[in-house]
C-alpha cells in the first residue's frame, strides 16, 4: 500500500506538504494541490483514516447493539439505521447481544476500546451503572434506562389501544395478550399496559401471557400459544406483542382448525415487511421503522457535536389492517 | 476518560512502564504489573485500541458488504458471521450496498481507509479491478469475481437438481423457473442451469423467468408470477430461486384459486426460519448458512495470518420437504 512518503516523492514535494494538502492546513496554491492530489491517484493512495481519526479522536463509526439482527424487525431496523449512518458518513459496528449479558458486557467493552463515536442500544440486560460509564453518546430504543440518557421508542400505548380497540369494534369478547418479559423496564410494555386498560373500560374478560426468558424465543410462542387455546379456548381475539408472534398465532389457529377471522381475530405489532405474505396477511401497528432509525442516528450526531437532546423521542404509530380482524 | 498519563500517576511509574504492562514488552515484575493493572481498574481505563491497531496495522475489523440485510437469508447469514467473529475477537462493520455500484465502491474506500482486516463481499456490481485494488483479505459469497479471490457458497447445482428431480417424481410436468438476473456472475445461476439440465433430462416443457435487474425487488417477483400464470396457466410445479420468491409463487397461487401443492407443487431455496410460518410450509432446499459463516470468516482469518487458502469452498445443501410438495 502506498504511503504518505511515496506521494511525496510522486509529486516531488515534502511529506509535510502531503500532509497539508490532505488536513487542508496553511496555504496551499491551487497547483499545488492538483500535483499532490494528481500524484495520490495515480498511485491509487488512500490516507489512513485509523490515523487520522485518530489524531481527531473521531472513528465516525456508530456501534449498534441489537438482540439479533436476523429477527425482521431488527433487520429492517438495522438496514434503516444503516442507510442514515452511510448518508452521514458514519459507518455501522453490527453487535448482536442475543440478550446476553456478558456478551453485552464485552460489546460495550470492545465499542468504548475503539472508540466508536456513539453507540445505538436496543438490547438492555445490564444494570445502568455500566451504560454511564461508558462516558459516550448513547441513544437506547424502546429502552428507557435513565432519566439522562435519550431513547426513541413508538408509541407503545397508543399501539396497544389501538389493537385493543380494533378487536372490540370487530366484536371480540374473550381478549388474550402474548409478549415479551414484562419485568424488564421496556416500555414495549406499555403496549400490554394500554390493552389491560382497554378491556377493563369495556367489562371484557382478558387474559395476558409473557415469555418466561429475555429471548425471542420462537419455540416458546409456540408453547405460550398452545397453553392459550387449551386453558382458553373461549379467545376470540389476540393481540400479539410482535408480527411474529401473530404469525405463531395464524398458525396455531390453523393447526386446531380455528378460522381467523371468523373464530379468531389477531392483531400484530411492528409493521415488519414478510406480514403481507402470510395467510391470511396479518392486521398490524406499523412502527415508522424508517424515522426511528434515522432519529437514533440523528441524536448520536446531535451529541457528538456537543448538543445536549431531550431525553423521550416517541413517535407515532398506525393502524394497517390486513385480513385478520 | 482517564489517559495513560493518568494512569502512571495513579500507580506511581512512568507512562512508558504503563505501555510496556499494556504491550507485554521487556521484564515487568509481577508486582509491578499487578499495581499497573490495579490503577487502571481503579481508573476505569481502557487502552486505546484505536491506537494500538494503529501500531500493529491491526484493526480487528471484517466489513461485511451485503445486499440488504433486512432480506431474510442475508439477516441470518449476517447473524452466523458476527457471531464466530465475535468468538473470534473481531467486530464487523455491516454495509448494505442495495447492489448499488456506488454505494459498494465508497463502502470499499471506506474500509479501506479505516483499515479493516478483511472484507467479506456478498454483493457485486463492480468489476474485479476495483477488488484486485484493495489488496486487502476478502472472501466473496456466492460470486466468483477471479481465480486467486476464495469464495464460499452453498452447491447451487446439486440444489437446482434435488429441486426438480422432487418435483418431476411428484408428478410435475410443466416446470418453472423463477430467480435473480442471470447474466451476472453470480453462482447462484448454477440452480436454474441444473434445472435447466434435469427437465431436457425428462423430455419436459419448461419455461424461465428473471428479475431484469440486479435488486432483490419484491414486486418484481409479483409481476414475474402474474407473468408466469397468464401466458404458462398449465405449469404445475415451481422451483423458486429464493425462499423469498417461493413465499410470492403460494400468494400468488392463492390469490388465484389454485390449490398448493395439489394443483401447484413448490420448491423454494435458502432455508430461512420464516418459511415454517407460511401456510402450507414450504419445501427447501436447505443452505447451511451457520457453516457459509464460519467458513467465510474463518477464510480472512487465515489470510490475515499470512496463509494462502483454495479458491472455491462449496458447501452441501439438504433437501427439507415442507407441504407445498
Amino acid at each position: 500500500m502506498p504511503t504518505i512518503k511515496d506521494v511525496a516523492l510522486k509529486a516531488g514535494v515534502s511529506a509535510t506538504t502531503v500532509s497539508r494538502v490532505l488536513n487542508n492546513r496553511g496555504y496551499l496554491s491551487e497547483e499545488l494541490k492538483h500535483k499532490v492530489h494528481q500524484a495520490m491517484e495515480e498511485l491509487n493512495y488512500r490516507p489512513n483514516e485509523l490515523a487520522r481519526s485518530l489524531s481527531r479522536s473521531k472513528s465516525n463509526i456508530i456501534g449498534l447493539i441489537i438482540p439479533h439482527v436476523s429477527l425482521p424487525f431488527f433487520g429492517e431496523l438495522t438496514s434503516h439505521i444503516e442507510e442514515h449512518a452511510y448518508r452521514e458518513g458514519y459507518k455501522l459496528l453490527l453487535c448482536n447481544s442475543w440478550q446476553d449479558k456478558q456478551k453485552e458486557q464485552e460489546y460495550i467493552h470492545m465499542l468504548r476500546a475503539s472508540r466508536v463515536d456513539g453507540i445505538i442500544m436496543g438490547s438492555h440486560t445490564l444494570e445502568v451503572e455500566a451504560y454511564r460509564q461508558m462516558n459516550l453518546p448513547l441513544v437506547t430504543f424502546d429502552r428507557q434506562i435513565s432519566p439522562d440518557i435519550p431513547y426513541v421508542c413508538s408509541d407503545n400505548y397508543e399501539g396497544g389501544k389501538l389493537a385493543t380497540t380494533l378487536l372490540i369494534q370487530k366484536g371480540c369478547r374473550h381478549l388474550a395478550h402474548i409478549g415479551g418479559h414484562p419485568k424488564l423496564n421496556i416500555l414495549s410494555h406499555l403496549r400490554c399496559v394500554a390493552f389491560e386498560d382497554m378491556a377493563k373500560q369495556h367489562n371484557l374478560e382478558y387474559v395476558t401471557l409473557h415469555t418466561d426468558n429475555n429471548s425471542f424465543d420462537f419455540e416458546a410462542y409456540e408453547q405460550l400459544l398452545g397453553q392459550l387455546f387449551a386453558e382458553h379456548p373461549e379467545v376470540d381475539g389476540i393481540f400479539a406483542g410482535s408480527d411474529i408472534i401473530a404469525a405463531y398465532a395464524l398458525k396455531a389457529c390453523r393447526t386446531r382448525g380455528r378460522r381467523v377471522p371468523e373464530d379468531v381475530k389477531i392483531v400484530g405489532y411492528d409493521g415488519i415487511m414478510l406480514r403481507s405474505l402470510l395467510d391470511p396477511p396479518i392486521t398490524t401497528i406499523r412502527q415508522p421503522m424508517e424515522a426511528i432509525g434515522k432519529l437514533a442516528v440523528d441524536l448520536i450526531l446531535q451529541q457528538v457535536q456537543g448538543h445536549s437532546v431531550a431525553a423521550a423521542h416517541i413517535l407515532p404509530v398506525e393502524l394497517e389492517e390486513g385480513a385478520t380482524t
